[in-house]
């Protein structure tokens, strides 16, 4: 697998799925490192907590997908720099968040305490709002337009509203539109991010429309299936392979996929939309393929 | 008080305090309603509680900072309507989240219930949330420049450090170094968002870099004697006065100017600021006019 070399760019060698996602994290967490204020800075009890919640691990899909999408680009990797920390911190923030005993009250993630355990309610609501100050601090390093697609992605319209609207449908009848509902929900709490991921790395590489557009399709799919895909490990795995609490979606009633259709329903959904993500990819042609690598990896994963 | 013409532009007119707070809530409440989701937009119950807290009133002084600082640099006020609507959006959402049980444990704001009162607290979080998203989505449209000045302002070394460390504070001995804890608190809390304001205007309005650095200075001075000011009206001004609990301060041991320096201190603390900030303008000659005003409003006022 050594670089190639294409109308007279190198071009980076295609990876596994899991050898990938390493050198999108490697990246991701040394960009991280530049952003977050130092663990001694004042206040730092604050910017503990922001560290302690970022640098927990987890997979870093996202900044792995701004990553490919920049390469599927012919961007250079240090263009999207910024925007492998700015879509990490954004999605930190949201799980700190989402922890706290008035939401989720979830006590573990990723195999650790949630911050607000490790730390104190007040500390992880402000950790919480800095990370997300913080990530559009770094989008800025991009553009102004960056920024835009990166809010639209976050705010009440996307991430912000589907947590709103999975916390009003938890515990009420399952109406004729539940399946609406669920896919406003997994659009708003997971795709729009992932697809906004997807965008900025064709921001950061100044891609042309039409690329954009392609990579914003496959992007919005495979969000999708990652919320399918997530509902049904959270049904089927262990707390070992989650490093969360697993089965809780059922316990709290919660309206997911497999809730509605089944295990086998969701799987089957979780395919058609792979389908979908790899149609969008095909005018990309063989620089698309990290991002084909990343697609299966979203559905066929097992944490 | 017609407009008058200087060096070809038509220069809007000097106003009084309280008319000049009126027009800009005008401007920056037809701004915020651009870029607010309306209140039936799905999920509704969040655009509600997002309404609820930004249109609750309240003085409209940053906004009015943006637009005085803006019109000093001979910007035309359409320049800086985005920037009008991001201080406020930034600022109101620092207010729903202080005001949450973990935080201040406030149940009044501007006369009315506070967020998590009248809506819930998940949902006050949220709110929190998306409207610091928004507040940086409506600066995008200025410039990533003025995105990257409002997130340092916002972030763990301004408004969010500066809460950190007043909860830091609270009910810990006053040592030594109170006076310097004191002023770090109030530059993150209050300072560095007024500072911002201000310099947002200059930004909008395409200021030179030396009229940009001595407006810097105006806000940063000022933005500390609003502080004082604060505290100053915490221990002597009513509920009515307010539109919230006052002597909370007191009761709950926090750190302020009046209880390190007294009243009479924290009052020639406040009237040192001015002479500051009035100090700073004078390279900007009359054109700075109104932000002398405004000064002496913040010094002066008793709401």
């Amino acid at each position: 697998m050594r670089p190639h070399s294409s109308i007279g760019l190198t071009v980076a060698p295609v990876l596994a799925a899991e050898a990938f996602l390493s050198e999108a994290a490697r990246q991701a967490e040394l960009s991280l490192d530049h952003w977050l204020p130092s663990a001694t800075a004042a206040p730092a009890r604050l910017h503990q907590a922001m560290r302690y919640s970022v640098m927990a691990g987890g997979k870093r899909l996202r900044p792995a997908l701004v990553l490919a999408a920049c390469r599927a680009c012919l961007g250079a990797d240090v263009l999207c720099a910024p925007a492998l920390a700015a879509v990490e911190l954004l999605h930190t923030y949201t799980l700190v968040h989402d922890d706290l005993p008035a939401m989720d009250d979830d006590d573990l993630r990723r195999g650790r305490p949630t911050c607000h355990k490790a730390f104190d309610e007040a500390t992880a609501i402000l950790a919480g709002d800095a990370l997300q100050t913080l990530a559009f601090q770094a989008c800025a390093a991009i553009s102004a337009e960056a920024v835009t697609t990166l809010a639209l992605a976050a705010g009440s319209l996307g991430v912000v509203g589907g947590q709103q609207e999975d916390l009003d449908a938890e515990g009420q009848p399952h109406g004729d539109d539940a399946a609406d509902l669920l896919v406003r929900i997994h659009r708003g709490k997971t795709a729009a991010l992932i697809r906004a991921s997807v965008e900025l790395g064709a921001l950061a590489a100044g891609a042309a429309p039409a690329v954009r557009q392609a990579l914003v399709a496959y992007g919005e799919a495979i969000g999708l299936a990652f919320q399918v895909a997530d509902d049904c490990l959270d049904a089927t795995a262990s707390a070992a392979e989650l490093g969360k609490t697993p089965g809780k979606d059922a316990a709290q009633g919660k309206l997911t996929y497999v809730a509605l259709f089944g295990l086998d329903g969701a799987r089957a959904r979780a395919k058609h939309l792979l389908d979908e993500a790899l149609e969008a990819l095909v005018p990309l042609g063989p620089h698309a393929e990290q991002l084909r690598v990343l697609a299966r990896f979203v559905v066929e994963r097992t944490r």
